[in-house]
């Protein structure tokens, strides 16, 4: 592929295989490693792009499936893509919708030529095929967008996941095709499209999808078919086997992982990207994310602990109010309560990864890691007096 | 009464019958008239403390009931009060509770000690006396607390009315000796204790329950038991009556009020507290107040609306985001569109009192009155073009 104007990753500093970096788009500068809130919908859940500038976030990640189903592309293309509609001025990547449609609980129909599923929200049937989901994700408008591939699901038979593999690569060729037409007639902003890297828990997979899609040099490549069930030493083992062949000057994105200490292994390993629906997932239950380790609003707290949620946090949320009086918005149902805790997840993803970046930098990062864990893995917050 | 340590009303300027005043309290100057956002369970809906101090609010109004049941009055005389536990530094307010037993849908026994009632979490059996209810709101720590009065709904025959005014009157003087007894041993801070004038909408009935209470002495006066379904010039006739009848020297609080329209009215006569759950309750629903009157999101926006929802509004609701975008959030239900909607409407209402006062101040309510009418009631933002 020609390398997309607008764009440019560097490269800037090595501790180990963890990687500094820096990513160029058309809107904006995005510090590597970065971790990506999620906003399905256009939206990160409770909060708003003021919230998201405030903590410092550089990017977050919308969802195709999704948005094509509501509002419709129609309409963002009209009030002027996806940047202007959402009022994030920003970068944005959009999520390719494969995820969705394969994981989806309706009846999902996968041919040669793409997928045919039905609408969670009304039962209505639609196509995806590689084609599609490209025109779809130009006319949205992010700045990053996916190849539609074949995430199949763990555990997985060789065959199937060889199946997934070749499907994904014939997939991620006809993707480029479509994407290079398109580039041509001017209509498009400049984007940058990444190859997705499949392959179960499968070495030789892995090495044949990583090979299949460098032959088509994208200018940045994903890791799916991660983090879906799988023991977590295979995760780590398919990053070493996929890892070594990738670019070095080609930013990488382990697709929905994951826990902090998932993205410190990933890191280490040589990751750049990072997105992950925990934090603002697990807010609605009452679960965060603190320095000392997750910690559950709905069964951690006493009705008058007086201490910030977590005493190492700067976030408006930790300077201003206790567990005590979270603990009582969760209790009475409050909407605020919900924002609170995603805003504070989301800050303390944000800030983590800032902390890598600042260690890398200075050829600290083993020593940051360890330290992060000793405190995040062993002590909890209710057990801090 | 004695009037409270650490409280001052000053009447600073008249146009026609309207004040602007200013209302010193522990916590901060609440300039008068002013509009409290409701925060019954501690917390005004899908904002924080910082929100509403970003906005301009001096005061916010909690309920008794409400706080009394979840968390509960130890915990949060525990915590250090309300003020503490929620993390406000200044103004709050609190209902005594009258109007939640009352309006009550479980069984709720009216008796001259008081009032026993079901939770409406837990169907458990409570009592409210007028002792207890001065005790609790004692004890939650909030500036401005509320005698424990009888409201009767609407409509009422006069015998019932009556009745509800002798009770109301009653039990007035029963928390009175109850606030000054407490008031003896030191334990609680300085707080300023309002007489209810009841009456429903008979005119002499008004007048007795405002001189019972003017016997009294209160530190400031509520008018309640109105906007309960009478037609607004019974509201309005009711305010004639009564107000010539309270003391200049004291703040008068019109419990429940309300619109636009009927804070204007009743300005105009002289009130100079209101509260109201209109801008935060119907944001759930996609409800919202413009300059230029109502709108609802559910029903009166273009999907590629790309206007902001007020173009009068310097909110950051409407400084960044479309009507087309909050729409989308709308139909997908993400709870960024319920925070949006509450937050442009409670800045909507702190803003018109920001311009009332400005208004009284320069002697141009009446103009002020009449150019926000002409423009609130007769255009609508769905015919902007």
């Amino acid at each position: 592929m020609r390398y997309p104007d607008g764009f440019k990753f560097e490269l800037l500093h090595t501790d180990g295989a963890a990687r500094l970096g820096r990513l160029t788009t058309p809107h904006g500068i995005v510090d590597t490693p970065f971790f990506m809130p999620v906003g399905t919908q256009g939206v990160v859940k409770t909060l708003t792009g003021d919230d998201l500038e405030a903590m410092g976030a550089q990017i977050f990640l919308i969802n195709t499936y999704h948005l094509y189903l509501r509002p419709g592309v129609d309409v963002i293309e009209r009030m002027g893509r996806i940047h202007k509609f959402a009022a994030w001025p920003k970068a944005l990547l959009s999520d390719s919708g494969g995820y969705q449609v394969f994981s989806h609980h309706g009846k999902t129909k996968i041919t040669d030529d793409g997928v045919r599923f039905q609408s969670h929200i009304d039962g209505s049937y639609h196509d995806f095929t590689p084609e599609k989901v490209i025109e779809i994700q130009r006319r949205l408008g992010p700045d990053i967008i996916m190849s539609f591939d074949e995430c199949v699901p763990y555990p997985a038979t060789r065959d199937d996941a060889l199946q997934g593999v070749e499907q994904t690569t014939r997939w991620a060729a006809r993707g480029v095709e479509t994407f290079e037409r398109l580039d041509g007639d001017g209509r498009f902003p400049s984007q940058l499209l990444h190859g997705i890297v499949q392959g179960s828990v499968y070495d030789d997979l892995r090495r044949k999808s990583a090979e299949d899609l460098l032959a088509m040099d994208f200018p940045g490549y994903s890791i799916g078919g991660l983090s879906v069930g799988e023991p977590k030493e295979e995760m780590g083992r398919m990053l070493d086997v996929t890892l070594p062949l990738l670019p070095t000057d080609r930013q990488r994105y382990l697709m929905g992982v994951g826990y902090p200490e998932d993205i410190l292994m990933a890191v280490e390993k040589g990751i750049d990207m990072f997105d992950c629906v925990l934090p603002t997932r697990n807010a609605r239950t009452g679960l965060v994310f603190t320095s000392f380790g997750q910690y559950n609003f709905r069964n951690a707290t006493a009705a008058d602990d007086d201490r910030p949620l977590d005493p190492d946090c700067s976030c408006p949320v930790c300077r201003r109010y206790s567990r005590g009086y979270i603990r009582h918005l969760y209790g009475v149902n409050e909407i605020t309560a919900h924002r609170m805790a995603t805003y504070h997840s989301v800050h303390f993803f944000i800030k983590l990864m800032e902390g890598i970046r600042r260690a890398i930098a200075d050829n600290r990062f083993a020593a940051f890691k360890r330290d992060f864990l000793a405190r995040y893995s062993v002590s909890r917050p209710e057990s801090l007096d």
